[in-house]
């Protein structure tokens, strides 16, 4: 029984869109998923990719993934942002997850980033006490803001218009 | 009186500098910028930049700043990630700030992204007011998670590594 960690190839893409779905419907928003696989392949395989891509394999059968990108800090420079990890859950508790972290963790290091960071639903409590095991810590003053939609091209409308009088 | 906002340069490094540190402050983090003029030339102004700046002008002078970079969302496809944003604080209440955002939503809906996503310390009431003004929703479900330092390195050196038997 072994554990391997490989960068994804195209040949991935039909099972990283499926683990994709399948971490959404975890995260209790299956109908989030917008992404194809014609999406997934210019936006991660081409020229400048907006992310990378590891797969996880166990006994050579695809187990999990994990989806990075490189992220920036004005304080201490250049860091991994986690966007996606993911293990099959009858395939949980042999290291696999484990293994994914270690290896974004050791990329991260090799391209001389001081931080690996990641956001986890405050529900998922498995996940949590996994990663503080390995000695995360918690960013809790801190709140996530966004938009979309509507609302960002709002903003965007008014962007370098003259004010009003 | 009038705001121009326009894409830094390499001449703004020492002002991006200063204002980092200005932001740093505000966020009560002084001692936490470990930047320097040299890491932001080479990490903002190569072939292939980790970040990308706005710069605010008010009567021709610098009044503040905006650091962006693309993330990634596996459900939804690019988007923008704004690190930074800040306003001198004797110039604040012209709109300056707003001036910043709807530039950085305007670079968003051109390339094509569909969230421009940041973060606020819980207790920065003025920003989250002025955010939430402008049609910004709070994903409080999240919680940021890092590891970093020694933590990092320990989890990168067993990666790839064979399990003990």
């Amino acid at each position: 029984m072994s554990t391997t960690i490989r960068p994804a190839t195209r040949a991935d893409i039909p099972q990283i869109l499926r683990l994709i779905r399948a971490l959404a419907a975890y995260e209790r928003a299956p109908e989030a998923v917008t992404a194809s696989e014609a999406g997934l392949e210019r936006d991660g395989f081409g020229a400048n990719p907006f992310y990378f891509c590891l797969m996880a394999e166990y006994d050579g059968q695809v187990a999990g993934y994990a989806i990075y990108f490189f992220n920036y800090s004005t304080w201490v420079g250049p860091g991994i942002y986690l966007e996606d990890i993911f293990v099959e859950p009858e395939l949980r508790g042999r290291g696999i997850g484990k293994a994914l972290l270690e290896r974004v963790a050791a990329i991260a290091v090799e391209k001389g980033c001081q931080r690996l960071q990641w956001a986890v639903l405050d529900w998922n409590t498995p996940a949590i006490e996994f990663y503080r095991a390995m000695g995360a810590e918690f960013l809790d003053e801190w709140r996530n803001v966004r938009i979309s939609g509507e609302a960002l091209k709002g903003l965007a409308v008014h962007a370098g218009g003259a004010s009003a009088p």
